[in-house]
């Protein structure tokens, strides 16, 4: 820990940060609150350090970095132009920027993203998949080019880590001044008048509360993923019609090589990782307020996976025969397979980030499943935005 | 009751009833077995009397007549065109005639259908709101015309009591020498040795089994609503990626009349009834499995709606007045408004109803929301393809 930041403007030293509770919190107020440091939350804290230096800031997270219990750690890592909606394409290329170049290590890759499909009319673009997988033997042994005939590559795909884009990004706001308070549950109040409730785990691993400490925030910036929402609601009485969705991401155990392309067919995402395959699903639809995630039954057999991605990884089995083959990782049970809680921007599975003002004081800040590709530019915006800053990186000067 | 049948081909005798336990079942095969007496399967019952009278013939259904807790009851009753999937005009003009003059009362009202929208570019037939329901004060006073301000009108929509039809379809299967078998729950098994639990209640509510009786079915519809397709799973090991979503369908106690137009804006459904209105919530996808519906918190305050519809009628509120006015049933608990799950064919909110043969045995039997449209003519269809009848009465004959 070090002493106690000044704030001089443009000369801010490193910001402090109390990883648990042994370590005192004595601070009463910050110009600027961010709640949650995922992606969304750390990169608009680190991009607000950049933009406006002057600003005190405070980055609250409730678990560690990252939070493992959070959509971050577990997003597929995949950035595509194919994900870009109209219109925000200079965005999408300038997240990918900032992936490649400027976060540190994240694991960063071009990796090729191979559509695949059937169908009579195929995209113009689209090659025999036979053909366009030709350099990746490990890729078409999953699929059955009879069923999914027509691949269609993008070149200028790239994987990488969102875990580390979040820790990297807290880590620099960090080094740029920002301070960091973790194992922290913030409680927003009316007029930034904020409680924060530092965790300890007891001896039988139950998470209590430590201590509340009172501080009070001229802005708040709610980026709480999938409980962002509730947070404003219940902490602030603002109705929102955002929702979630409960993913989870089961293992394929057959071959991937160091430069295999990410594949996406029915919906499902296969990326490359760790010598095997993630299995992203496709979110459909929002999940109803009360859903309780549980592993599902498929004619009587218990497993660790929703039914609703059961159905789907059964409906893919004839296109896709790698996953009928055993290497499935379906588990017994729902801790069995990684999963999160992911926010549904307006509740729609197809809307990209977005930021929201609250009220006078707190802005809602959700990434949701297009973060991969427009999360970091939301977040500067937001932060852009908050500093008073003209003009975008991504936007041509005039 | 009466004595046993006899099976004399075009002359049955009028079929038995055992609505409680205390009346002896010794009856130990059928030639057709229908699981649930919901329209869809007391319909198939009466077509399959009518169709193929050699046939003996048993309705199970695991309540009364009809089901509370099943989708029938609590379905809109509401019959237009524009429900009516292209292609299929006829289908539904043909369940349109069944609902108005074959069925005995089934409170069948031919009322108008005022779809209620915005935009700049209405639909060829809409007119200005104000002029199309001038007829109709009590409608026009719920809406705001400026936010909604065009109307197209189908004036060959109708409105009728799904309730009314499933009691009268059953009824008359009855008259035609089907027979009846109340408050049982039918447990199938392969080759149609089914298990029929008869149900009784105890001083204390509970639900019991008091007998278990074997029978043996040539044949056996599945027409278990919303549980049909567990019923496949569970008791046949027949996985399908059918779903099943939980509607409720509160009151809005604002005056309705005797001739008063069915009104809709935003998926939803405004169904004039009992002096007030039914509204009837779209259904936008599926439930997830292991969704356990409850009723939804609004900025904090507990309601007996589910959140999702909720959040519809918040959304609507600017448009539709009324929805704000008081006058809406949001209760307390669940169990203050009625409700029930409807089955989704294919998982989807917009698939028609449908059959599907499970196995040599067993046919599934699903209405779903457009069940008011074609339900009847599906359930025709599978009655007649049942006893081998060539065409459909709403084809045309070559």
């Amino acid at each position: 820990m070090t002493a106690p930041s000044g704030s001089l403007r443009g000369a801010s030293p490193r910001g402090r940060v109390w990883a648990h509770v042994g370590q005192p919190f004595t601070e009463t107020a910050y110009d600027v609150v961010v709640v949650g440091a995922g992606r969304m939350g750390a990169f608009a804290a680190r991009e607000l350090r950049r933009l406006a230096p002057a600003l005190r800031l405070l980055l609250v997270e409730e678990g560690g970095l990252p939070n493992e219990e959070g959509a971050t750690l577990l997003a597929p890592g995949v950035w595509t132009a194919r994900d870009a909606p109209p219109g925000r394409e200079a965005e999408a290329a300038w997240t990918r920027a900032q992936l490649a170049a400027t976060l540190g290590d994240v694991q960063f890759r071009a990796a090729p993203l191979a559509e695949l499909g059937a169908g009579a009319d195929p995209h113009p673009d689209a090659r025999p998949t036979g053909e366009a997988l030709a350099d990746w033997p490990e890729a078409l042994a999953l699929l059955d080019p009879v069923d999914l005939p027509w691949a269609r590559v993008d070149a200028g795909a790239a994987t990488f880590r969102p875990g580390a884009v979040a820790l990297n990004a807290a880590q620099e706001a960090v080094r740029l001044g920002a301070d960091l308070l973790l194992n922290t549950r913030a409680c927003p109040g009316e007029g930034g008048r904020m409680t924060l409730e530092r965790l300890s785990v007891t001896n039988t691993h139950e998470v209590v509360v430590h201590e509340r400490r009172a501080v009070q925030a001229a802005q708040v910036l709610l980026a709480a993923g999938a409980a962002g929402p509730a947070l404003a609601e219940h902490a602030l009485g603002v109705h929102t019609a955002h929702g979630r969705a409960y993913r989870q991401a089961p293992r394929l155990e057959r071959p991937s090589g160091a430069d295999s392309p990410t594949l996406r067919a029915g919906g499902l995402t296969l990326r490359p990782q760790a010598g095997g395959w993630t299995l992203v699903p496709a979110i459909w639809h929002r999940d109803p307020q009360g859903y309780v995630p549980a592993g599902g039954l498929l004619t009587g057999v218990l497993t660790g996976l929703r039914r609703e991605t059961l159905e789907d990884l059964v409906a893919l089995m004839d296109a896709v025969p790698a996953l009928a083959g055993g290497g499935l990782g379906l588990g017994r049970s729902l801790s069995d397979v990684p999963g999160a809680w992911l926010a549904l921007p307006g509740g729609r599975p197809d809307a990209p980030p977005l930021w929201q003002r609250l009220d006078d004081t707190h802005t809602l800040l959700l990434g949701g499943p297009l973060a991969d590709v427009l999360g970091l530019s939301v977040a500067h915006d937001l932060a852009a935005t908050l500093a008073g800053t003209e003009g975008r990186p991504w936007a041509p000067a005039d």
